[in-house]
């Protein structure tokens, strides 16, 4: 097949992937998307976006400059002992939401779910298909409480580091760190 | 002291006043906007701002067209056995959020929250005077506490309400009212 000319190692041919994907995955949201109409859509070969970025997944972490990949930060957080599995947790999300650099492409992520219903299915699809359906299978907890307990955990960086609710904005690290963790273990660890 | 030769009852006033609230809200924040500063940038007497809206807390309220007045509804939750607390929380929350009439201005809040510096510090600022301060003090519990719980609760809404992230999207009314009422009474109770 055509790789229409292009070196794999085009800066161009990249850019013109995330752009198809950006398009593809508002259009027709995660789920529906997929890396053939995505190279379909770049005019590239299939095998290009599998080159330049792996699986989908790591399509769509790198069209919508995510932070994070799922891919290996669950894996990541799952090994190790389960009864510590609240603690990892918690200091991966404080991590993440206390440098700006990692806590902008987030907001800006839950600002257009806020403003566009098309951006959050989008999201909601991605985050289902690699957080909560993955999470869940691995720990053996039901979705609905998984999903609730990565929701609370949402609401508490959001009071802390964008709205700046207090006492949670000043309070220490740690403390944060102790209340979030037990709230994730106490999910984890009930029957 | 004049009233500037309008009648208390004149619409034109009531949105002079709500006007000048609005800028002086976003410009000092809540706690260092006062009912005389409103009164004088409207040119009115401060007792016409208490005639329209009673206090500043309620002057805030009706000039961000917030769906609730907390000065209503935490003496409202309050009131009634304090081991179900947790249950009316819940019933109200959900309530607040399933209606699009009264989710609409909460959202409007939270997005000018996340978007300004400015708008997060008077939303904040309120929040902490007219819940986080009344509810910590009228229960007994901890601030800290108290604001994770309301942090989380709200994450939690907005998964379901905003983001639509499954299962919780889909989930029976009543399985979030147990989850969100446990939570909300498991903050109340610890010792």
């Amino acid at each position: 097949m055509a790789t229409v000319g292009r070196r794999p190692g085009s800066t161009a041919t990249r850019e013109e992937i995330l752009e198809a994907a950006r398009k593809l995955f508002a259009q027709n949201g995660y789920d529906r998307t997929t890396v053939r109409a995505i190279a379909a859509a770049a005019a590239v070969n299939p095998a290009m976006v599998h080159y330049f970025f792996g699986s989908k997944e790591q399509v769509f972490v790198a069209a919508l400059e995510l932070p994070v990949s799922p891919a290996e930060v669950v894996p990541a957080l799952l090994a190790g002992p389960r009864d510590q599995l609240g603690e990892r947790v918690a200091a991966f999300a404080l991590a993440l939401w206390r440098d700006p650099g990692t806590r902008a492409p987030l907001l800006a992520l839950v600002r257009s779910s806020v403003d566009n219903e098309q951006a959050a299915g989008m999201v909601r699809e991605f985050f289902n298909a690699t957080v909560i359906s993955r999470v869940a299978d691995a720990l053996g907890v039901p979705r609905f409480r998984l999903a609730a307990a990565i929701g609370q955990g949402f609401g508490l960086m959001l009071f802390r580091y964008v709205i700046g609710i207090e006492p949670l904005a000043s309070a220490d690290e740690a403390d944060l760190a102790e209340h979030l963790g037990a709230m994730v273990q106490h999910t984890i660890d009930r029957p």
